[in-house]
């Protein structure tokens, strides 16, 4: 089945990451399906999901990038093919331009000027270009079963990458919906090459990026049906935590 | 087109009525269309919805009740048949029991024995039978454009009626989507005859009731688009508010 274009598709919610339910998912097939731009996190939040122009790739801890869902490896990574959160959209711009971003808080403005009547809901947006450098994070995984974001967050590997090229896919949120998914903007990085990427904290450009912006008016959600962890877990909303990991 | 059972369409978000955004919304006419089973409120917070095997009634301030989208009438309540927040569902349940629920307080504990893999996504619900009495208010409407929920709320008309026999349409949802939806139960009530009902906020019952739940896993979520107003909007989460007026 085709989704129309510009509708959010979200798997799970984020308040679900935050405490630790990351033990089983969607699968990376079926996620593709609904959308060919978003981001998201691997089973035991095995490193950074990217989806861009179709294609899914797990930016893992160590800096390397696989496709994904991959081939069987020695690592056994293609067990982590499913994705207990996720964000998709069939992302159709309806905005393209370029603009001169020189780091990760000139982004917003920059948005806010192209969709001004877009302040309340969701946005995708894409950035390529060159880049200076790129500071991205990729989370290790959970040390055990349930374990919360917060706390792989804090083992989370931190690596400056660049002058590279490279695509940026984003999703801004609207503050009341944090915790179902990251209020404010939400960023992840890949380089032409698809060989680095990951969860971006900083940027520097060099000189203008392109920038495709599209509002997506209608959400689609599907919670983990059948997820004991899910069923059992709290879910209290903590927007401060996740400000302070995501944002 | 038709809608899949149990999926859950909702209209905006009760944030949005807490800061007064319902100047404007969905026609009810396209509300229908996503399902047979579901409550709101009218433009301007004029009285209270209920959709009940299909078809939506008015619940007015002055206890009266009228369907909706109704005929125009001397008091204009044409006008109103569009809404800025609503919930539906085509409402397929998986499990039809009886069960004594004396009291408002008893609904939640029989829902979560009948649905216990349940907790942490929406769940529709019906209860029918002959309630001693039921304690409902209608929103009276906003007295300005923008006029938050709190405020037309604390003018609400409360009203206390019965024995009668009816039917209890109500939602619950996760603590996670406070402000999204309204977190715990939600109900309307309307009685056999469709002369009375509201939004409930106390209930006696003769006995036994039947109950009907069907649990939702996924979420269609629209968002006003095109709405002035919807887009100004601060739309803070106010749990503690939500709480206090729609618990």
């Amino acid at each position: 089945m085709c989704p129309p274009p510009n509708e959010l598709y979200q798997f799970s919610v984020v308040s679900a990451l935050m405490d630790g339910v990351a033990s089983d998912g969607l699968p990376l097939s079926s996620l593709l399906e609904e959308g060919d731009h978003g981001l998201g996190t691997f089973r035991n939040m095995t490193g950074e999901l990217i989806v861009v122009d179709g294609e899914a790739y797990q930016m893992r801890h160590d800096g390397t990038v696989v496709p994904a869902p991959g081939q069987p490896d020695s690592e056994g990574y293609h067990k982590t093919s499913v994705t207990p959160f996720a964000m998709v959209t069939k992302f159709a711009p309806s905005v393209t331009t370029t603009a001169p971003i020189q780091a990760k808080d000139g982004v917003e403005p920059v948005l806010a000027r192209l969709v001004p009547d877009a302040r309340n809901t969701h946005i995708a947006f894409r950035l390529d270009g060159a880049f200076r450098s790129i500071t991205v994070r990729t989370a290790a995984g959970q040390c055990f079963p349930g374990e919360g974001l917060r706390d792989v967050a804090s083992r989370q590997n931190e690596l400056v990458i660049g002058p590279l090229r490279g695509t940026v896919v984003g999703f801004r949120s609207p503050q009341f919906l944090q915790g179902v998914a990251v209020a404010g903007v939400h960023m992840h990085f890949i380089d032409d090459d698809r060989q680095a990427g990951g969860h971006v904290l900083a940027l520097e450009t060099d000189g203008e990026v392109t920038v495709q912006v599209a509002e997506l008016w209608r959400t689609v959600m599907d919670l983990p049906r059948g997820d004991k962890q899910f069923n059992e877990a709290t879910l209290a909303l903590n927007a401060e935590g996740i400000a302070a990991i995501e944002g």
